[in-house]
Formats: C-alpha cells, structure tokens, sequence
C-alpha cells in the first residue's frame, strides 16, 4: 500500500508492512525479507548474543536457518505485536513490538517457544520502507534493567 | 465502522471486520458468522481437505463444530494476525493472514494447539465487507511449495 | 501519536494505546500504567472475582504482581488482540478485546499460559484516552451465556 499521510495510515502501514517482510521469512524466501533491511543494515539477538552487520550476512543467516527448518519439515510462524511506532529524526521511525515465534512439524503439533521484545530503526524507501537497525531481545534474557535495552554491547 | 477511504482506514477496517466477526464465532453465534460470508461463499481448509460451499453449509458445520466444543464445556479463540490486504479486480479485496486457534476448558489451562496461514477473498457488502472465498492452511500439512497454496483442488 | 479523526486512525490509536499501555505493566512500570487508567477507575476481573476500585488501589495490586513475578526472575507479556472499537455517549468508546498472557523465566521456557477476553471504556484525556473500567473474563470462566459478560457482580 503507498504510504499515507495520517497516523493512522502510518501505524497500519507498519503494521502490513511486517506481516509481509515476515511472511517472506516463514515462507523461507530468505533474500526477499534480508532486502527489507538496508544494505549496512544491523540485525542483533540479545541472549544469542548474536550481532549481524549487512544484508548480506543477514541473507546467509536466515538461509541457513530457513534451511535446516526446512530439513526438518518444520513449519515456523513469527507473529509481530503490541506495536508502538514513533517518529525520529530524519523521517526516521522507531518501532517497538512483541514477537512471538512458534512451529509446527509435518503432520504434527504446534509449539509456541519464543517469546521475545523487538526494536527496529525504520528508514524511509521509495514509497515505503526499511530496517536499517533490528534488536531483539529473548525474553529468557530476564526483566529488563534499562529503559534502553536494544544494544546487545 | 464505515468504510474509510485511506489505505490506513481500509487497513483497521478489515482488522475489525475480522474482529467481530471470529468473536460471532468464538461465541458460537454460528448463524451471525456463516451471515458474514456471500450466499456462495466457499470455506475451505487444506489438511482436513474439507470444502463447504454456501453459507447454509458453512454454517452447518461451524454450528456442528460449536455444539461440540459447547458440550465439552471449553472456550475456543481464534486470533488472526500479520494481515495484508491487497486491492483486486471489481472493487475486491485479497487478505492474507496467519491464524492461531487455542481452547481453554471451564476450570481448566489453555492450549494454543494450532497454526494456520488464510487467505480471503472480500466482496463489498452495503458499507462493509462478505468473505466469498476462505482458504486455510494448517501448518502441520507442512512448509509451502508455491506461491498460490490456497487451492485444496 | 495525536488523535486521527479516521476511524482508520482511531483503530490505530486504540492500538498503538494498548501497545504502550501493556508494555508499561510488562515492565514492571505499574505506576506510570495505573496511570492509564482515571482516577475513579475500576478493574474487575471474572474468575478471580477481583474488583479494584480507583487508582491507587489498582497500581497497589499491579505493584503487588510485579514484585512478586520480578523476584520469580519471570518475564511477564500481555498481548491484546482481536480489537473492537465502538463509540459510545459523551465522547467515550468501547473496547473489546483478546488477551493473552504468558512469561519466560530467566534462561527458561516460554509458557503461554492465559487467554481471557475484555472490554474497556475510554474517555477522552488530552490528545489520548484513559481507562475508566476494564473487565476481563478469564476463558477458564467457561463459554458466555449473555452478551454482557462484563459485570462480575
């Protein structure tokens, strides 16, 4: 959708606009939703500890896991929620958000195992947008001590 | 709500829309829901490989499916989440979403017990929406091959 | 974000209040989230057959939770979803919605563990809104038998 102008519009535009760079993700078309994030883009998982810079090592990684996800015949689902968007500098947008992640083995039962609190620096693209940072943090990883908690460093 | 013009409204219009129209089911208002689809409404799940065609059918087995779970005394839920929406031909819209189904016992835990990916073909209806054409895809029946995987033909 | 007049905003709003709302609670800052609610504010939830009356005695409670899960070293989330808006008299609107609860102990696993639905009544508070009464009727409460669930008494 193009974007429009009202917070509203805003708000649902983030919103669809991660269901479809997810639904790449789940669907294992792992270069299509690596190019959602910007060329130097950064992608870290507190707990993990795990720190990726550039779409390129973003690709790789999500391949290999789309890949043994695939091996397995597993079925993952990563739902995005309790969004809050916030305007930064230089049409920058700052995104806050739950994610849940869960899996379903061929012609077996569903296992909701992760559950995590994200944050994403939004940057504007032709007529919508890219990460060109993403933090995730494991909710495993204990209550959060900070009101800024997204640096893995 | 009216039908708003912006891609944001149309975005929480179709939100709501699905809302209400699950919490009909989940209530087991099972006609009010089956109303929610066109005359010729299809309602088809991949994995059960069940195809119900017109709403009287529709609503037959949701009404079937309700008296059950209303006998064993259990709350089913439905969520929808990580919904896109697309512009088709004749004013039609395509929506595309996950859907997780959980069940809670009178006294008893919940059981988040499955995830599905849909998709619905949305006709205009006075200043809403009917779903002529619903696809379900559970996620045990296993990762996706194609980009169409709504047909269960 | 300022109030939109599209219901599409207002949809978002609602959406994007909740969103700031729970993380509030899910961050152990009960206060500032009992702060969301008006002074007069009432808290009711089925099941327990709580009802809390006013601020002060529903941020002693939250207080009470949140302690007692942050020495448990549990991550907490609440997520709502499934949301209705309806306008009602005098400027204020209805909410209903899904909920969601589930924690992570430190270094453990996620459990999904609470499905509830509720209903809120917002009134206009500066640019956003408040809380006047939120009712949650546990699933566990068993299926609905009216359509105004929402009084405990």
């Amino acid at each position: 959708m193009s974007r429009p102008l009202s917070p509203g519009g805003l708000y649902a535009e983030i919103q669809a606009f991660y269901a479809r760079q997810t639904r790449l993700l789940d669907r294992g078309r792992t270069d299509e939703w690596a190019a959602t994030f910007t060329e130097d883009g950064v992608f870290e998982e507190v707990v993990k500890g795990e720190r990726l810079e550039g779409r390129e090592a973003i690709a790789a990684s999500a391949r290999k896991r789309a890949d043994a996800t695939a091996a397995e015949g597993v079925q993952r689902r990563h739902w995005f929620g309790m969004l809050e968007v916030d305007h930064e500098a230089d049409g920058r947008l700052g995104a806050t958000y739950y994610a849940l992640v869960m899996s379903t083995p061929t012609g077996g039962g569903l296992a909701v195992y992760l559950s995590a609190e994200a944050h994403d620096v939004l940057v504007p693209h032709h007529d919508g947008w890219l990460v060109s940072h993403r933090s995730i943090r494991h909710d495993a990883a204990g209550p959060l001590e900070s009101e800024a908690p997204w640096s893995s460093a």
